[in-house]
Formats: structure tokens, C-alpha cells, sequence
């Protein structure tokens, strides 16, 4: 099948089978994506921004910063180390402050719920009790609701915190990591405050010391971490169901010729739990069919994608890089959209379709979108309401492609606590287990891979490094678009046991699991934390996360909230290796992040662009820490030849990914 | 006096007569500054930056986006506009969460103090009741201290405050500006909340509809100006004393050849409230004695220079732009900073002499600092501490060169209950008259002038505009390094009445004070917010700050604070001028700027280069409002031709600035 004209240099980065099928095919061939955009702009990206060392933090500059050059000094004197660790410091600040939004309005939706308004219920009772002990919520002989209520409160009050205390969920951590906290002041204290304080610090003229402003970048990631991200993953996992393993499927496949096609995008569950629930409803699958429509499908894009899939096995669409292209399909009758990574272009996309794309949200408007505002108190209607606008766009439907056999089995919804569970065995949860297994090395330890996608890099990266793992019988940790990635490559389910190395086969075979563990969507990074410290508390395995042989990856990073999550890794002991960091024109502070992080915070962050070297070295630190802990066995490391890597693109039969179209 | 090497191309650049003599004097010979830097830097400013369409909001960038060209838009089909607008609404964030977090240690030094811990008191009882009642707190029957706790502690609340409800002081604003911002939806809430909510709506991919991004680029400015800012300014008052007009000296004259010269330089006035306690104490000035110094000279630099000018009449020895000129005299012991504007060249210029830059808070370090932590529960020992290390640093003092003849008299310390009081009469406090002589015209309106200096521009620039502005009747008030810079000019005291038009050198004369009333530091700023409110309040000049015939202006601005500042005068119904903003490559969204605010805001941001145009811009804006408001007289405008402004160069007999040293 031909590419057509727009994007015809674009196949070097779309190895997509479902994305090359739908660009490919006539409705799309008036469609401008943003492939087409990376390829126009060519090389041209800004050397100074890339590198860290623009500086636009006041009205002196912008001033573009070449390290060791008196001349290319700020204005103010500030040096491309202290340029490049404030621009560092606010994409974590940004990213911080995006999942702290997400999460206050979690748990207002979690408080509206206790007091029992809305649509929604409490359903994990247990998760709920063991998130009161943490915020000294009695229990015994109360009702739910009111537990619930409290909880909630508490939770809600960790954002505004004002005095010098640390978080409540901090108590969560190793003795070991809570004393290094300590030590360095970096307990974050109120969620809010410390993305305020650090854009403060990064402010002219105040914090010029790159090691200082990294405690700061630190306290707030660990104020998202284990604080705003922590909070809305257990609330919505007591309010929505904490995940547990269910099969569904992934990529535009799942899109429906004959049904009402509605993508939900975004981030917050509120909104996409509440579409569920009223796409059930007889009156508004009534009204589909009155249009011709044989029912609703909705279709997860993106996080909220993830959310939905995770604990009602709701399709997944598309993850970040095929927001667009499910619109080129002329199948959706409406995008719904909420918060974050809802590309300005979609509307554009959608103006050559009879797709509308309907915002919800008050703080994320769109030009030639359709605005519904989703009312959390009137949750059911407002659901409604959207649906309706968008079944009634069916009857406009024009031509569509809908790549039918592109669609792959996943299983799912790998909560800390299911991991707990399946490893542990079906009678007693516990990490025993799983810690056994990286003692006796039949797991060699863990890769976290997690992130977004990145129109200007390959969108195989993830499969590719994930094979490099699981085949060096490393247990892959998935969440967010890098797990749907690893869906569409078909490595997110019990059957990819065959690609991985004897021995994690063995355990993927007997307890009927995939190799990649979905653990949800980017703001449940969380639930690894608690994994993680579960895992070392369990014992044999060091005592704190920096120990563990485990290593995080974001390769494809996109969103400055990578960038806060790898900060909150690693400001808990956790190595983290992505394809790039902007930091690269400032060589001390480069040097500091990649290697003097490891004094204060017993980990660093680490860079590799190529995926192939990148995949390497998780496994290469993470024998390091086998190494350290003394339970290395010298095993066979695989390494993959050409050959091997030709054979990727023909892997997994049945796969809609990789495969020429 | 020749200009040394260094600096031969700044002279266009500095007008300022002592930094000139300083900087050609010998002790100045091999420092660098950042006239120099801007002069070596040439024209290289990038275009993306200073236009605004350079983002770098997410990892598929840096995308610099060309308004206009299809293939210029961001990767992800963001446009020039929805860019613009995100870097303008972060500056509003990065100012206010600077102002914020020095409100937040405010507070939390009055807190302290209320309990009676440190060195400080309540000492306006008056401004405290009123504040109580804000809040409502009971006075009656009350101790003071008991009073003062529960005020700062419902202070405290405000910044984490998760409810919507309006941040407290809102409701000062006049009854039409409350309906207008409950009709937006743009009531500031919790004032740490709405930097986050900003931060996040400007990630990649939540708001893209610029008007919908100001909506809360104005809220969060409003919980800065209405909530932070104003709670500082008020609980600074309370417990260091609401300012009272006082005579004192500004300019680098001030240091004193025969004692230990300390330079105190930032923002937050606690610091500097506790060394001028420690400095008089006889322990302090025996140590100096015995070093071979006469005493100890505290000198301002930049705001705390404001705030310790206008409660203590300390002299002002430097605005912003003369902080590296201060330590080049080779006179200063020590310059003790703690957080915003204390550029990074700091230390590099300290190295050539025995100054000491000495960072006090952990929030803001430098290399090349010595390190001494003002505690605030230990306020006076901390201070102390610092002293004497400045205090043994006298007998190092190499040769030096202090402008001495460069001091100008200044008359500040006008608060809005001062304005109140000296404009209403010595014995009723009241706007009435204020509010009377502008309307028959004698005041023709309020010119605020505020903000930075900037080293790129012209530092006579204030200078100029205000002299336009008091020849044309139009009273000034001034804050931060604007206030200073005029005090260099010497209009800030009543003998500067002579270069006021006939009316106004009236009143300046009959009320014995300067047509540029200094309000104090840039926080101070919510000062003129109060004093506006009061003026439309007390009648005849409409109803709302929108309708008052005045004008702000930051001309010179630098700090992101100043475009907080900005947007909160906006937001509250002020018409703003600048300079430049970072706008300007977007089309539309610059256009919503400059006019379109007009309709949600009743007021809008101006941008005129020329100094001289936009003095007449703000006088044309002022007679456009009394024309509005049917107050109009036709008075002659007062146009400075060529011969008057080079007569600028030698208006004040005795001034130190801008005469050829």
C-alpha cells in the first residue's frame, strides 16, 4: 500500500502498522499530522533551548548561554549550569503541578462520592481502610461514607498543607529513604507549595546553586510521587476499583464500522467512569440506535484510555502519537477530551471529518472545539449530555477506514496489589515470592518502562528495548502510552512468554502472566513506588529502593510530567535512564544529574539516545546491583544481531504493529 | 573622568552619574558587569523568545513557532497564539509564586512574633483591628498578641485554602470589580492552587484557547495581588510599623568611607528588620570600633532597600542595576541577600575585592556565597552572626571609591493611609479632597510608575517619563526600583514641585509633599490596589478602578513579578503600559493584549517603546478616562521638545544622576 503524499519521508518514524494502514488509506489523504510537521521542520531545533541554556526567566534575555565562555554569560551573570537547572527544575515544577491538578480533582470527585452525590461508590473497602490508617482515620464501627469522608478531607488537606511537616503517605517509605529525606530537607511538605517554591527558586536572582535547586526539584517531584500521585491513584483505585487482571484489546482496530465511535482523551478517570456508566444506559443506546448505529463503543485514547481499560477492560484506541490518526479514520462520531496531551491540531484534523471534539473541562479549551462543561455534581447528565451530541453525529459519517485486523489481545490491570497477589500465589499475597525469584535470578530484576510517545523519535523504541529485556529474563513494568505501546507490539499478554529468556518464560508460563505488567495510566507511577518499597520491606533485597535491581526508563518521554516522575524516582532511589535530557549544554549540571545525584540521593539520572544501547544498559546496572547485593549468577546476556532485530518486524503474528502494511 | 576599557560602548546605556563615577574610578578598573555583557552581547537576542513563540513546553521541541506559516506550527499544531499566551501566563505564575513565597515567610515571621518569639512586635494595633476584621476575628476584650495569632493563622490558610470560595481581602475590591470577577469565574481561591492550576493549564496540551488562559493568568495574578502581596504588605506593616513619611538619602553616596559598610539586598524585610535591630546593638558597634571602623552603616540595595527605607529611613545606597556598581566602590564589608534579583555575577565582582556576599536562606544560594541561615526563631542571634562577619571584614578593605556628593534627599514612607491623611488634611482621613482636586482638575490623574530597572534600557527612562507626568499635573506614585531610580533623580522630595505644572506644584507645596509619592517595595504594590479602591469609594470618580483617569507603568521591567504585577492591575480594572512584552510574534493573541482584555476586563495592557510617546500615552489615557467621567477642562499639554529634554541632563542642582561625571 502506497504512503500517501504528506508523509512521504515520515516512515522512518511511523513503524505503526495501524498509523501507516490509516494514513495510508483515502480518508486520511487530506490529513496533516504531526509527522508531516516533524518532517517539514527538519534539524531545526533551537541548540540552546534543546540544550538546557536559553534562559527567558526575565526580561533582560532571552539570553542563549554558551558554557565557558565569559562572553555568553547572562545578562546577570548566571552560568548555563544554573540557566540549564532552572529550566530542568521547572519542567519538573510543571509536570508536578499537572498531576497535582489532576489529583485535587480526584479527590474532590472522591468527596463528593462519600457524601454519596453522583453516579459513583466506594468499592475497594479494604484499600480504603489501609489509606485511613495511614491518615489516622478510625475505622471501627463506622460507616463507609463516613470513613470515606474523612479520608477524603485529609487527603484534600495535604494539598494546602502550610506547616513544615512532612506528607502523610511519605510514611510509606524505607526507614533508610524517610532518614535521607530528612537529613537533606527535601520531606516534601504541602503539595501546592513546593511547585510554588520552586518556581520561586527559579525566579531571577534567587537559587544559583544547581545543587541546591536540585533538593528543591526534588522535594516537589517527591511531593507528586508520593504525595498528589500517590493520592489520586488510591482514591480513584477505592472509588473506581483497584485493577485486576482482565482481558481487552488495543489499537484503532477496536474502533467499530457499525457502532456510535466515541474516543474518550485526556487524564482524569471522572469524566471517562462517568461516559461508562451512561453508555449503559438504555435511553442513550435507544438513541444510537435511532440513528442507525448498532450501539456505543467507546474507545480509551491516551491516560484516561489506560484508566478505563485498567478496571472496566474498555479498548484502548490509540496512545499519544495516534490521537490524530483515529480521528483520520472518519470513524469517530466525537472525541471527548479532558486535561493534558489533547493536541491543539485535533480540531484542525476534525474539520476534514464529521468528528466534533468536545471539551469539558473549564481549564482546557480548544479552538474549533465544542465545549460541554463536565459538571462532577451532575455527573451522570453531563455524561449524557455529551454522549447525546455525539450520537447524533453518526448519521454524518462519511467514508471511513477502520483497520480491522489491527487490534491485540491484551491482559491488564497489574495493581501493586495484584503483583502482590499473582506472584505470591492465588492463597497468600505477599512479594515473597517475586523476591525469591530475583534472589535465585530466574528474574533478573526489573524494568520500569513508562512515559509517553514522541512523534520525533521511532515509535518501535518501546517494543524494541522491552524484547532486549524480557528476552534477559528482565520483568517489564509498564504504565502509561509506553504500556500501550508495548499492547499494540503484542508483548502485554500471557502468550508473548515465548519471547522472553527461559527463566521468566518459566514463571510467565505457571502463573499465566504477561512479561509486560500493565500497571495503568502516568499518574499511577505511584503504585511502583509502593511496589518497590513493598519489595524491600518483603527483605533479601537491600534495604531501600536503591539497592533493588530495577531500573526506570521514559525513552520516549514528551510531557514535562516524565520529567517530574523520573525526578521522583530518582530522588527515591531509583535509576533512571531516558533517550534525552535538555540539560546537555551545561556540562557541570549535566555531569551532577548523571552522576552527582548519586551522592546525596543514592541514584542518578542516566541518558541514552540509542534504544538498543539504552535497553543494554538496564540490564548492565541493573547486574550492577545484583553484583552489589551479592546474588549475581553469570547468565547468558543476549544480545540482539541484525538479524534478530529484522525479525522484530515480523514478531508476533497477528500483530497489527511493525508489519509493512 | 574617562570611561574605563570595560565599558566604553555602555554610555548610552548608563546615564546614572555615580554608577559612571564608579565605574571609572580605580578600584572599578578590571570588574565586568552586566552593561557590559549586554554591550558584548550586541543584537543577539533571539526573535522566538522575545516574540514568544519559542515553546518548550514538552519534549517534541523546542518548537519555534512563525505566526502565520502552516509549517511553523508546533508539533503538536500548537499556534502562535495558544504559545504566546502559556509563556506569558507562566511569567504570571513564576511572579506570583515569588511574591507568594516571600508573603508565605511573612506570615510565618508574624506568626512568630504574634507569639511573642523573635525580636519584633505589633506595633500598628490599628492596622491590625482592621485586618481582624477581614477576617473576622473578635478584637474586643482581646489581648493583642491573641488577636494578632489568629489573624496570621487565617492568613496562613489562605495560601492552601482548597475550597473555591474568594480569598478573603477580595471583598475590599469595589462592588462592581467583585461582580464582574464572580461573571469570569475568576475569584482568586487558594492562592498556592492557582500557580498550580496555571502551571498545569499551560502544559503541553490543556488550555489552547488564549482567552481561556487569561481567564487564569488573571486569577492567579489576583490571588497575588489581592491575597499575597497584600497579606505581606499588611502584616509587614503590623509588625514593623506602617510607614510614615520620613526624610532620608538615596544613591552610592551614602556608603561611608570611615565605617563597616553592609549592603542588605532582596525582598523579604524580616532579614533586614533584625540587622538594623542588631546593628544598634552596643556589642556590634563595639566589635566594629575595635576593627578601626567609626560604626556600622546598613545601606538598601533593590527592595529590602525600599522597605527598611520607608520604616527606618535607612539610606538606599542601589537599585537593581546598581548592585555590582555598590561592591565595585570596594567599600562594602558585605552584601547580605536573601531571595530575588541578586544577580549570580555577584560573587564574580566580590572576588576582585574583601566584599563578602553573605546568602542568608536556604531557598537561595551562590557559588561563591558564604552560606550564614538567618533563622527566624532565632532572628537577632542570626543576625548577629551575620554582622560580625561582615564586621571582620573592615581591616581587608583595599582601596575604595565612594561618589560621595552622590546622595539625593528623598521624602518617603507613603502608605495609603498616609496619602489618605496628609491629602485629607491633618486632622480627618479622607480621600476626599484627593478625589476633589482631581476632579477640578488640579491632579489631572494618577500616574503609577513600578517595577525594575533593566540593564538593556536606558536608566534615566523613569526619570523621564515622570517628569512628563508631574509637569502635565499628573501625580506619581512609585514602588520598587522605579521609586529609587526617581529618588536618584531627585523628584521624590517636595522641593521637586518646581518641575511640576502649575496646579500640582500647588498642592505639592501647600501639602509639603513630592509629586512622586514612594509607596514602598515592589509587594507594596497591593498598596495602590487599596488606595484606588478608597479612591473610587469616596465618590465622584465612578465606580469601579476603571474608570479612575490613572495609568501604571513598569517601564524598565525585568522580574516576572512585574508582569504579575501587571495582570493584576488588569484583572482589577487599570490601564498598564510597558515597554515591550514577549508578545509580540503572536498576532492575535498580542491584539487580545493590547485591546481585546478590554471587554472581559475593562482594561487592557499598552505597549509603547519610546519612553517619551509613552509618557504622552499615559497622559492621553488619563484625559480619555476624565472625558469618560465628564471631568474634562482642556488644559495645555506640556510636549518636552528637544531643548527641555537635553535641559533633563541638568535639572537638579546637586542630583547626582545624569550630569556628565
Amino acid at each position: 500500500m502506497a504512503m500517501r503524499n504528506g508523509c512521504e519521508g515520515c516512515s522512518d518514524i511511523i513503524k505503526c502498522g495501524s498509523s501507516k494502514d490509516v494514513l495510508a488509506a483515502k480518508p486520511a489523504q487530506n490529513v496533516i499530522t504531526a509527522y508531516d510537521r516533524v518532517q517539514r521542520r527538519g534539524m531545526s531545533a533551537c541548540l540552546f533551548g534543546s540544550g538546557g541554556t536559553c534562559c527567558r526567566n526575565c526580561n533582560m534575555g532571552p539570553c542563549q548561554i554558551i558554557d565557558g565562555i565569559e562572553d555568553m554569560l547572562g545578562i546577570c551573570g548566571v552560568s548555563a549550569d544554573t540557566v540549564a537547572a532552572r529550566n530542568f527544575a521547572r519542567i519538573v515544577a510543571a509536570g508536578s503541578a499537572s498531576h497535582t491538578d489532576h489529583a485535587r480533582e480526584m479527590v474532590k470527585g472522591f468527596i463528593e462520592t462519600a457524601k454519596g452525590h453522583g453516579p459513583h461508590q466506594i468499592k475497594d473497602v479494604e484499600k480504603l481502610k489501609s489509606l485511613a490508617a495511614v491518615f489516622d482515620v478510625a475505622t471501627e464501627d463506622r460507616e463507609i461514607n463516613e470513613i470515606a469522608l474523612e479520608v477524603g478531607e485529609k487527603a484534600l488537606a495535604e494539598f494546602g498543607k502550610q506547616d513544615d511537616e512532612p506528607l502523610s503517605m511519605t510514611k510509606r517509605a524505607t526507614a533508610k529513604r524517610q532518614a535521607l529525606w530528612k537529613k537533606l530537607n527535601i520531606f516534601p511538605r504541602g503539595v501546592d507549595r513546593e511547585v510554588v517554591e520552586m518556581m520561586h527558586r527559579t525566579h531571577m536572582g534567587v537559587d544559583q546553586d544547581y545543587e541546591n535547586i536540585m533538593l528543591q526539584a526534588s522535594r516537589c517531584a517527591l511531593s507528586d510521587g508520593w504525595g498528589s500521585s500517590m493520592l489520586s491513584t488510591e482514591l480513584t483505585d477505592i472509588m473506581f476499583g483497584t485493577p485486576v487482571p482482565r482481558r481487552s484489546i488495543v489499537d484503532l482496530g477496536v474502533l467499530k464500522p457499525d457502532q456510535v465511535n466515541i474516543a474518550v482523551h485526556g487524564h482524569e478517570p471522572l469524566l471517562a467512569e462517568s461516559l461508562c456508566i451512561a453508555a449503559q444506559d438504555p435511553e442513550m443506546v435507544e438513541l444510537a440506535k435511532k440513528q442507525g448505529a448498532k450501539g456505543i463503543n467507546l474507545a480509551g485514547v491516551c491516560c484516561t484510555g489506560n484508566e478505563i481499560l485498567m478496571r472496566r477492560g474498555i479498548p484502548v484506541a490509540a496512545g499519544f502519537v495516534q490521537q490524530e490518526i483515529a480521528i483520520a479514520t472518519g470513524a469517530l462520531e466525537a472525541m471527548v477530551v479532558d486535561v493534558q496531551c489533547t493536541m491543539e491540531s485535533l480540531a484542525q484534523v476534525a474539520n476534514g471529518f464529521h468528528t466534533d471534539i468536545i471539551t469539558t473541562n473549564y481549564r482546557a479549551k480548544m479552538p474549533g472545539g465544542v465545549h460541554i462543561q463536565f459538571d462532577e455534581h451532575e455527573a451522570l447528565n453531563s455524561a449524557k449530555q455529551i454522549l447525546t451530541h455525539a450520537i447524533k453525529n453518526f448519521k454524518k459519517r462519511g467514508e471511513c477506514f477502520i483497520p480491522e485486523e489491527k487490534k491485540l489481545d491484551v491482559v491488564v490491570g497489574f495493581s501493586h496489589e495484584t503483583i502482590n497477589y499473582m506472584l505470591g500465589g492465588r492463597f497468600r499475597a505477599s512479594y515473597r515470592p517475586l523476591n525469591d525469584n530475583i534472589i535465585n535470578g530466574r528474574i533478573r530484576g526489573i524494568g520500569v518502562m513508562v512515559g509517553c510517545d514522541n512523534f520525533r523519535l521511532a515509535d518501535d523504541t518501546h517494543e524494541l528495548i522491552a524484547r532486549h529485556l524480557i528476552k534477559n529474563n528482565v520483568l517489564v513494568l509498564a504504565t502509561g502510552c509506553a504500556a500501550t505501546s508495548l499492547g499494540r507490539a503484542g508483548l502485554v499478554n500471557p502468550e508473548a512468554a515465548r519471547f522472553c529468556g527461559d527463566s521468566l518464560a518459566e514463571i510467565c508460563e505457571t502463573v499465566g502472566m504477561p512479561p509486560v505488567l500493565h500497571m495503568g495510566s502516568c499518574v499511577d507511577n505511584s503504585r511502583i513506588l509502593v511496589a518497590a518499597t513493598q519489595i524491600v520491606k518483603e527483605g533479601g533485597l537491600g534495604e531501600d529502593i536503591t539497592d533493588l535491581p530495577a531500573i526506570g526508563t521514559a525513552p520516549l518521554w514528551m510531557s514535562e510530567k516524565a520529567v517530574a516522575i523520573g525526578q521522583y524516582f530518582v530522588a527515591s532511589g531509583a535509576q533512571v535512564v531516558f533517550q534525552d535530557l535538555p540539560v546537555s549544554g551545561a556540562k557541570k549540571f549535566n555531569k551532577y544529574l548523571l552522576e552527582g545525584l548519586m551522592g546525596p540521593l543514592g541514584a542518578h539520572w542516566n541518558v541514552e539516545s540509542d534504544p538498543q544501547k539504552l535497553a543494554e544498559l538496564m540490564v548492565a546496572k541493573i547486574d550492577a546491583k545484583r553484583e552489589a547485593l551479592g546474588i549475581n549468577k553469570k547468565s547468558e546476556r543476549v544480545l540482539f544481531d541484525m538479524a534478530m532485530r529484522r525479525d522484530l518486524t515480523g514478531g508476533v503474528p497477528g500483530a497489527g504493529c511493525h508489519g509493512p502494511a
